[in-house]
Formats: structure tokens, sequence, C-alpha cells
């Protein structure tokens, strides 16, 4: 096979072992996270917002529109190269969500190299409103050479 | 009073105020996160790393990290201006983490103003070792007029 | 007119003014930015590449690159709220440039609240290649009441 | 020379070059920054602020502020790996500055592994007030093979 068959035969190997691994990745159970879509280098996840994630301030907490961005970031990332390591991660939240709301993770690599990878999320709700938008950036980790 | 001393004895109630929350917040709960320290404009948090956590590629997920970084962020910020929402938040990942460790999260506001408050955070594990490291930017909710 | 009106208007007036005052924008002229559009919320910007912006490796600084980013960002906040200033800053950099090279940078405000204005950018060149993706948080100043 | 010893004086031979280097850099020229000191992994400039910095609104431009980090961020994340290139940068503009002020940017590398950088940078005023917060993310680049 030429270079460029292999490597796309290499990311058709990582999105079948990654939708896997999907249905059994504890910390996706834990927050009700579930990955929707994944093709090479775009991912689209889902939660349902439910009372338990809700602040000292009665708002849905931060950290879990952040964890379903990561969520989205993890696949995208991991489908063109794997494993892969989020070095960086940058969010700006542009509106509010409730329990009740179901929001969309989308995660769109924008560039993937031998040393760095660039990506963009947005987290949007059922109505298509933006919650927020995140860039981040992953290293890819060469497996252990034995 | 005083300008001075008023805001310091809001300052005060809000710490009260937030301390008490603390022990009934949902999120807390879900994710095992604990307010260890709350002083104005500083706030001390712990997570016990689980098993739950893990991601598709066997690493406590990236989103578990933020969420501890912004639990921290969330109280420090509002022990000054209550509600503060968080607008951004920027976090670099520096080593990883494991189930069994015990994450400290940290807060201090470095500029809290009228109409924007900065913040920067850091996460260590029990030995001390910086596992992250986030700053983020705070927007004050005035409360609603009537 | 109406509130809706009334704003527009006011966006009207932000954007001559801001089209005028670019021609005599000092750092502009020192880096040789130029502002080549203005509308509500967007603008793009130009700069030709000198060889007075290399840096110690002989590549581009990054900080013109940031530069040009923060020209249109400056400039499309500023048409719907003004003034605005910049609180906050990320930027990405997915690809060297060069002197000769003619970079365009764009700004579009994704959301603009009485409080908090975050916009996106991009700063590409002359073949459409993406050299860098920032994203950045606005506070309004309101005038100096008297 | 065991691993260590060879490290250490590759950072002094990065060190002595870059300082040489620093003295005839075009940009530092162009924008009257200029590189006050340099240790592994740390590194201070100065930049005396001119009205040519002004932007539309009468306010030093923010790219200068972003300019003077980036400046400190370039030298101490060279003085440990050589050539390092900058993929990420994030800040936040605490107060605002004037000309006649003058700045010093610093910059710690708090973390250098072999695939990724993380470093942390503050501007600061004459009277020592924060002025700005950044951090950053380098990465290697290896020398050409041949």
């Amino acid at each position: 096979m030429t270079d460029k068959a292999e490597r796309e035969a290499q990311v058709q190997r990582n999105i079948t072992e990654l939708k896997s691994g999907a249905t059994r990745e504890p910390v996706a159970a834990l927050l009700g996270m579930e990955l929707v879509e994944l093709t090479p280098g775009y991912a689209r996840v889902r939660i349902k917002l439910r009372p338990e994630y809700l602040n000292f301030n009665g708002k849905v907490f931060g950290g879990i529109i952040m964890s379903l961005a990561d969520f989205a970031f993890g696949y995208a990332s991991n489908s063109l190269v794997c494993p892969s390591l989020a070095s960086q991660f940058n969010i700006h939240f542009t509106a509010g969500a409730q329990p009740g709301d179901e929001l969309t993770g989308e995660c769109r690599v924008i560039r993937s190299g031998r040393r760095v990878g660039i990506s963009e999320m947005t987290v949007t709700n059922q109505e298509g409103k933006l919650i927020a938008r995140a860039t981040g950036t992953t290293i890819p980790v060469p497996p252990p050479t034995g």
C-alpha cells in the first residue's frame, strides 16, 4: 500500500476501535455522554442535561459543558492519530443551558500534523443555539518502543 | 458603614452562603468534589480519582480535571462578586493522573473589577506535582431589578 | 426611533467613525496593517509581511500574526459596541508565513451582549491557507458619566 | 559527558547564541523590545511605550502587549529546546498602559518535555502593576535530518 492508503486504513481502524470502546467508556456512563457520529477528524456527541449537573448557583456546571466538548475533542483527535493526548483547551461560554436540554458537541480537527493537532469544538442546544465554542491542542503519543 | 466595610461585609456573607451551599451542590456530589477552604478571592477544592473517570484510552478524562479547576474557579470568583458567571476558561495539562490519586484544585482571583474578573487555577496531586494550570474570565451578573 | 433602529443607527455611526479613524491609526502605520472591510460585527484587515518582522529564528514573529488578528478583533468588536476593550485573546498557529506573503485577518463577533462580547478570528495567506485561528473576549466600557 | 551534563551544556550554548542573536533581531528593533535577562527556562524583556503604539481608541494596542509577552516566550522556550515554535498563546489583559510606561515581560517555562513545552508570562509596568498574564504552548522542531 502507498503511505496515503496505509494512513487511511489506519484511520479506519482507529474509528472502528474507538466506536467499539465508546460503548463501555467509564466516564461516558458516569456523565451520560454518548458518541453519535465519528468520521475522520470529526466527532458528534450528545448529553441530556440532568438536575445532578447543577452548581451552587442553580446553573448547569461549566465543567459539564467542558466535558461534553472534551469528549468530542478526544474522539475526533484520536480518529486521526491514536493515541493523542490533550495538551491545552480553551472555551468560551456563549449562553446558558437548563436541565432537560439536550446538548450536541461537535469537534473538527483543523490541523493534524506529526507533532501537534489543533481542533475546534461547538456545543449547541436542541434548538441549534450556540452554548459554547472551544479550541484545543493535542500531542501525538508514540507507542512505547520495545 | 464605609463602602470598603460594606464590601467586606458582603464578601463575608457570600463566603458564609457559599460554604453552606457547597454541602448540597448536586454536581459536587455527582463528581465527588469537595470544597476544602474558601477565603476572599481564594478557593481550595479536592477530588479523589475513581475508575469511573477513565476514558477510552484508559486515562483520567480531561473533563474531570477541568471540572475540578472550574469548581475552585466558581467558588473563588463568587466569594468576591456573587453571582459571577464564567465567560471563558483556558487550561494546560502538564502531567497525567491515575485512579487513586487525590487532586487539589486551587483558584486565586487576580483581578476583580466591576465589569470583569480574572482568575488563575492550579491542579496538583498528592505529591504536589502540577497536573494542570488554568486561567479564566468571569462576568458579574447583576441581580434582576424589580 | 425604536430601540432596534436606534441601535442600528449607532452601529452605522460607529462604523463611519472607525473607518475614518483607521486611516490615521498610529500602530497601523507602524506595523503596515490596513483595514479593508468593516460591516456590523465583521472586519477584514491586511498586512504585507516584511523582513523587519523576522525573529531570531528567521521566522515571522508570532506577535505580528497576533497583532493582525487583534487589529481585526478591535474593529469588529467596536463596530457593535464602542468603546469595547479586549479582556482576553487566545490564538493557535497552524502554519508558518514568510516575508512577501500577504496575510488577511478576519474577525466575526459571535456574541455581543450588554456585558461581554465574544469573537473569532482567522489569519490566512494569499493562497487561502490558514495561518492562525483565534478567539477573544471584549468588555464594553461605558462612557464616563458626568 | 552524561546525558544531563550534555543537556546542560546544550542549554548554555542555546543561551549564548540567543543572547548574541537578540542584538540584531529585526522585529525587536522595529518594536523597540529588548532582551534583559536570559537563564535556563526564564527570560526578562523590556519595552518603552511610544505614541506610535496607540490604536484608534487612543489606547496602547493590545498586539504590542502580546508581542512583548511573546518576545519573552520565544527566548525562554528556546533557551531549553532550540528551535521551538509557538503553537498556542492565551493572554488576559488586567490593566491599561500609557505611552511613556516602561513594561517588563517575563516568561517562565513550567514544563519542558520532548514533545511539548508550556510557559507562563507576565507583563508589568514600572510600578510593578500587572498589565497582562499569559500562557503558551511550544513544540520542539527537530533539525532537518540529512
